[in-house]
């Protein structure tokens, strides 16, 4: 938790940036979500725009600022004295709502009062969308039936910009993501059944964070995205896929991707493609800096894939044409990268394309580049993921076939690659005034080279 | 996952049990819950319900049984080639019915047509209560107001009594806990901060079963229950309070309590409280037998606890009227022990007193024995926790002081017990045709004696 005057100055921020547009803000605060039944809950989460405005990381809280008085309520209850057996001493909510500068504070229940009133008065009411089941819900109850984009948009502006109060705690969230990765390339070996490494890597980020920022991805299938089971015994020349990151206590995330040759040495078809992605990977991260958009980023790594596919004879045909028929698509059908902070794909619940695209900017409907989630021009600040990939996807290529899509190899795919899996490398990189620099501690090894001296060091 | 057949049995018995209900019985399966935003998703956890009568373990199924005519479907949605691009090959939702013995699919939108049918048709629509939001929700858009009595006594009916292979998953949950609390124990060294421990034992049950069974308790506070927050460095002296437990992947539960001594031995005033709840411990696990009502295991444990309280000075009068009073909830406030199964606390959302309450029981009003979740009279089959506790919890007793409740020494528990924290056992237990048997693999040290010897052990 930051301090008093940063919440306090952010919410300042968010009403100037509302000027104008008067009526009343209403903030929902998340609920704790039951995995089996009411008393037995999921590990609570806060909802990420209320931490980033209120900062008070505990269940059933709202607030309403009124943008035309400026004033500020915090809606929660107080422990009564039976809760207190059992919760031991707690702060009461003016307690709460002091330290996070906010002077006037009301029961829970009051919520629906104070919300009710302002539609009978006929008062702009702004939310937004809700996240969350339970969200939905409350909305519903207090008759909030939209959200507002003025403040979707003015919350989108203030987060996208990441302070250095915030850069420092995606620098601690990057350092435990690394520690997690490290334990799990420690723990590939023949034979052990993925979800053990799995269990191991987590268990690192739960000792020292709040948890995963998101369901670890650990396959032998990269090719496969949504791919959660991990039932798999790790099996000689394949490639592990490893896609995780941690979520810190103060709730901000870190997302890294490394592929690792499972017995410890890419074979020489996997040190082609591995090298093609590294390769991208490095342009994109030279690439990235105030001013460029981040859609020519991704662009930039579409030609370099398509072009050194090409050298491999797996793609033929002219550059140019290949990258605005979208071709990268087949081998990368997701973005280059993502905005991250308090949510690892950050505010996407706010909307993706608000969140992700300049207002002169439209998304393509191309396979991979429709996928991209920050094409915006940069500016200090951002915080991105570069993550590019190339994945041999069987399915996939044979639609491409039947659909006759031009410049692909299409026999020496089904030759050579229908077993082969897929590679994605990813860090998290901030913008910052000059270029861009990666987040977290020691950089996970990411070269072919660093990457196998790394796992034969691991065997000493 | 079980087979087909035990499936197919277990809705044909269930049939059996609504015969002359009549109507349909409407089954929600749970779909995923978003920890951050729709598409980053708290690690996915059926309902329980469901997995007892339909086994599948997928996100947005649901179900319906005529009870009139036996007709059983099943609605879900097959994967579109767009998925199977992301996920990989998947098995057709026909296919998935077929695995549990269902003849009928449906698409999952087909469901509200089902309901309201039924509905228009004016017959009774048989359903359980949401135990999740959105449940809630699902059950608001299908015009189902209130859950169905009859449905839920026979799912209780059937799911009190677990089988030889609910207990076999049963067996290997309890192993699980073990494992992490052996892990847990180790781990336990002045200095270390109480969350590395919790992320290693986390990290334990993650990498062999689904994960914990219910979040983790952790404490060097055991007066205080609903205590999260693992903050806090290791000191010496003090209690620590263990409450945790596995989650198989077949999802059934385990819950283990041990408290231990933070530097490895027992000081002689906590030896003398934890040998008294040793003592209650091994006296309920004692008197465990079909025919006995736990309600009455309760309250001999109560009727021993007092007993020795009073031999140390704590309380003194009539022990018949010290158990008549419930003095015996000043010092262990819950009760002695809950059903388990797939829940922790077995088919909580059903309802606490259907599912633990004889229909010729009451529930008390008395503070610890009002919270006992399971008072039937046992029959073979039943899975229960063993969890006899004190603590001392100065609000709590200040609270009884301050209302002139007699029997109490308070002069002697405030000089000498304010600081003491909490001391619980837990053991998980099935009843046997003819007694009782601790469920799980070599039964963690629990007499005093063998705590410390385990901790003596570990440093070496």
């Amino acid at each position: 938790m930051f301090s008093k005057e940063t919440y306090t100055s952010r919410r300042e921020e968010l009403k100037r940036l509302l000027k104008g547009e008067g009526g009343i803000a209403v903030f929902i605060g998340n609920a704790e979500a039951p995995a089996q039944y009411k008393d037995n809950c999921y590990k609570f989460r806060q909802d990420s725009t209320w931490l980033y405005y209120f900062g008070l990381d505990e269940p059933k809280m709202a607030a309403v600022i009124d943008l035309d008085s400026g004033k500020e309520t915090l809606y929660a209850d107080d422990f009564s004295i039976d809760d207190i057996i059992w919760t031991g001493p707690q702060p009461s909510v003016a307690e709460q709502a002091a330290k996070v500068g906010i002077a006037n504070s009301e029961p829970y229940a009051k919520l629906d009062w104070a919300v009710s009133q302002a539609i009978v008065q006929g008062r702009k009411i702004h939310s937004i969308p809700p996240s969350r089941w339970f969200n939905t819900l409350r909305l519903q109850g207090l008759g909030i039936d939209k959200p507002s984009e003025a403040l979707i948009r003015a919350i989108i502006k203030m987060r996208l910009v990441k302070t250095p109060e915030e850069i420092a705690e995606l620098d601690a969230a990057g350092i435990l993501g690394q520690k997690m990765h490290t334990v799990a390339r420690k723990g590939i070996r023949l034979g052990r059944v993925e979800q053990e490494i799995v269990g191991e890597m987590e268990g690192v980020t739960l000792a020292e964070g709040w948890g995963v920022s998101f369901a670890t991805i650990l396959t032998q299938h990269g090719e496969v995205f949504h791919n959660h089971g991990h039932a798999f015994p790790i099996e000689p020349g394949k490639l592990m896929v490893i896609d995780a990151g941690a979520e810190s206590n103060s709730h901000y995330a870190s997302d890294f991707t490394r592929t690792y040759p499972t017995g410890g040495k890419y074979t020489p078809k996997q040190r082609d493609i591995y090298s093609i992605v590294y390769d991208c990977h490095e342009l994109a991260f030279s690439l990235t800096k105030p001013g460029t958009a981040y859609r020519d980023v991704h662009l930039a790594v579409a030609r370099m894939m398509l072009d050194c596919l090409s050298q491999l004879g797996l793609v033929k045909g002219d550059l140019d044409e290949m990258v605005a028929a979208g071709t990268a698509g087949l081998f990368m059908p997701h973005g280059l990268g993502h905005n991250m902070g308090l949510d690892v794909h950050d505010m996407e619940d706010l909307g993706e394309d608000l969140v992700g695209y300049d207002p002169d900017q439209t998304r393509s409907t191309q396979l991979g580049l429709r996928s991209l989630r920050m094409a915006r021009k940069l500016v200090p600040g951002n915080v991105i993921t570069d993550e590019p990939g190339i994945y041999f996807i069987p399915d996939l290529i044979e639609l491409w076939k039947k659909e006759g899509r031009p410049f692909v190899n299409y026999a020496a795919l089904e030759k050579g690659y229908f077993d082969f899996g897929g590679i994605r490398i990813e860090d998290d990189v901030l913008v910052t005034a000059d270029g861009a620099r990666r987040l977290g501690g020691t950089r996970l090894p990411a070269s072919p080279d660093d990457v196998e001296a790394a796992m034969e060091n691991d065997k000493l």
